[in-house]
Parts: structure tokens; C-alpha cells; sequence
């Protein structure tokens, strides 16, 4: 029997990657002016990555990822207009419309009549919680958890806390490497819902997914038929 | 019956706001090549308010307002090299040894001997989970939980979470507006802990407390004599 149902957020529920593709284009086009323009989006990504560790996932953390790539880059003579107007980049991200994707809606409460529903998504605490409120959905879910990273301990942690089997679980989400392969590996099950782009950090290889079970389908449309099956 | 004692974090088991007022003061002394000391801390106080909404709380949030506040007071006219300095202050604030205040690991170990015991601290989730971590004192808790707010809402979502009633719901804190308050009027305990020091955002006015019963005590070693009586 399925017991909950949790949803990932980001590029599963509604646009996100989107956004910040967007968001590095008019990064390089305004270090264009100080720098070639090739090394830019490679330079911002090492940064990214590299302060992943310190400042976690969101918006606040790209932002001055960006900053930090802007003086590092122009050797530091970026001007502070040109500091405000990355600062202004990241808040209009934080303000951005909640674009839901297709289908969503109903998706979610056709699902949400058999089911306890849950968003549980990684990123920036109020971030999250601020894109769940503006996307409408909120009210469809019983719970909303946002967590600082997704592996097989903080997947663990969350059947526990709802006295749940893995086999009463299921994941709905884009990322192979923080939605699938770590509830798979659980023995919980997953259902793969790939998005048009994937972050360059959330690649995985190919054997990363040998043996494991997962469903995938191309679009969120055919989760619940995918559910039906399961339960 | 008591069954959960919740301990706010960031001034309560471990010293924090110390952390902020020596940065602050190293902010004041980096801004004061360009501009009048008198203004600086004033004019960040007013920004980190005003971000609070976008930001939440907590260190990428503060650096971001440092920023912010350091191009606006110099007209732009900062240098890449003291923006890198800023990003350099809230780095060394997240990776600054986590200094636990005298007698907690005593108190919440025999606390704990008797109650389920949790984090519950509002701020920033990965820099939260990491103080929590880098404090050696998360094996002793139950649940960790960060919130990006502190009002009656939250703390009526944690007790119905872990299906209690008020009366069997402790919150011991330093901060009255977010750990005490809230929690009196739903009708649980709160025991109020002051901390050497009280951000000027958490004050609150003596007419909030009016008709609000919680007990408070100069030092966190006297709380478990209070938890007695309540039990």
C-alpha cells in the first residue's frame, strides 16, 4: 500500500532551471564589458560548486556566488554599480512568478484523493517555502519539507518520522541524482519525471544507475497511472 | 505531562550573536576608509530589516546586506577588493567554531533523561544543520528543526506534527518575541533564558508580555528545576 507521496519542487511542480539560465545570461552579458565572455558561465559554476558546501543550494547562495565570480574575474575592479545590479538579479529571482508546469493542479489532486501528499525539495529554507505559498499549490499538501541535501539519510529520516515502510513511499521527481537513485537504492519507490534541462551538477553517470529500480515517464500527466500500479 | 522540550539554538546553547557584533565592527572599520563611522551600523540594521522578507535570516542573508549596504553608503564607490573582504567576513562567520555557553551539554543531557528533546531554531537550513553538527551536542536531540519563522503558527504546526497538546510542549529560548511569546499564548511552557546581548530586531515592548505566563531564569542550569515542576 502507498501511504505518502512526496513531490520534488524545483523543475517537477513548476520551472526553476529556466530561470536561472536565464538569470547567467544577463550575468555574462554585464561582465561582457570586462572580460571575454567564454569563461564566464564555466568560472561561475566552479564557484557554485565549490561554495555548495559552505552556503547550500538557492538563490542567496548563486547571488553571491556571482558576486564573488564578478571580482574574482575583473581582478576587482567591478564597479559597485555593477555589484547592485547583481544584487538586484538575485532578488528579482526571489521575487519571479511561480511558473507551474502543466497539468500540475490536477495532477496533484487527482493523486492527493488516494494519498498524503508532501513537497520535499532541497534549497534555501525561505525560498522554498516562499515558492510553494506563491505557486498556490500549498494547500494541496499535507506536509512541506525542505531539506539542506537529498541522499538515502535524509530519505531514511523522513519515512521514519512518518512511521512509514519504504515500500509505503514514493518519490516523484526530475533529478536522477536526488530524487531517484537515493529512494531507489532505499528500496522505496521512484518515479523519474525528467525536465527539458538538467543543472550540470545533477548529472549522474550511467552506471550510477545500474540494478536500481525506478519507474521514469516523460511527463507528470502519467505519475498517477504510474501510482495506480503501485498500490 | 511534558513529553517534548524544545531548545531555541543561536544564543541559547551556543553563543551567536557575539559573532555578529565583531563582524560588524570589522564591517564599521572597512566602510570607514570611505564614509562616517556614526551612520554604518545604522544604515545596516535598516537593510538587514528591510531583506528580512526576501532573505530570511541568518549569515548569506547578513553578507548580502553588508554588501548592499557597503555599495550604497559608497556611492559605488567600494573597491572589488573589499567587496572579496565582506565575502571573506561571512565566510569566516559560517566556519567559525561553534561556542557552546557553560553547562548546556549537562543540562540537556539530564533534561533528556526524562523528555524527547529538540532543536528548534529559526535562521538559514544548511548553516543551522552544520552548527548543530560542528556543536558535538546533536546525538543528544530527538528532532532538529529549522523554521524560517518563530510565530504561533509554527509552533501550533510542531506540536500537532509530533501530536501533542500545549501543555505538554516546552520551549526554552532567549529571544522573548520568538521563543516565548508565540508559545505562551497557544498555552504551552516557555521558559525565557536572557542572553548577554538581544538583537534589536527580537525586542520586543513590555506591554507584549502583558497577561502571559512563562517563567524565566538568569542561566540555563536552572532549568531543569523548573521542568520538575512542571512535570
Amino acid at each position: 500500500m502507498i501511504r505518502l507521496v512526496a513531490f520534488d519542487a524545483d523543475d517537477t511542480l513548476w520551472h526553476n532551471e529556466r530561470l536561472f539560465v536565464h538569470v547567467q545570461e544577463r550575468f555574462r552579458a554585464l561582465l561582457g564589458e570586462y572580460t571575454g565572455g567564454d569563461v564566464i558561465e564555466q568560472r561561475l559554476y566552479e564557484t557554485e560548486v565549490a561554495n555548495l558546501r559552505h552556503y547550500g543550494y538557492g538563490v542567496k547562495s548563486f547571488t553571491l556566488s556571482m558576486i564573488e565570480t564578478a571580482v574574482d574575474l575583473t581582478e576587482g575592479r567591478i564597479r559597485g554599480s555593477d555589484i547592485e545590479a547583481i544584487l538586484h538579479l538575485g532578488r528579482e529571482m526571489l521575487l519571479a512568478p511561480v511558473d507551474i508546469l502543466d497539468g500540475v493542479r490536477n495532477v496533484i489532486i487527482e493523486i492527493g484523493r488516494r494519498h498524503d501528499l508532501m513537497v520535499l525539495t532541497k534549497g534555501d529554507l525561505i525560498d522554498q517555502e516562499s515558492k510553494v505559498a506563491r505557486s498556490g499549490l500549498g494547500d494541496l499538501f499535507t506536509h512541506v519539507e525542505v531539506v539542506s541535501r537529498k541522499d538515502r539519510a535524509t530519505y531514511e529520516r523522513v519515512i521514519d518520522q512518518h512511521g512509514l515502510e519504504p515500500s509505503e513511499f514514493v518519490m516523484v521527481g526530475n533529478s536522477l541524482r536526488s530524487d531517484i537513485i537515493p529512494v531507489a537504492e532505499m528500496g522505496a519507490h521512484a518515479i523519474h519525471v525528467p525536465y527539458e534541462t538538467t543543472w550540470q551538477h545533477e548529472h549522474v553517470a550511467d552506471d550510477d544507475l545500474d540494478g536500481l529500480a525506478f519507474h521514469s515517464v516523460p511527463d507528470l500527466r502519467l505519475v498517477p497511472a504510474v501510482i495506480a500500479t503501485l498500490a
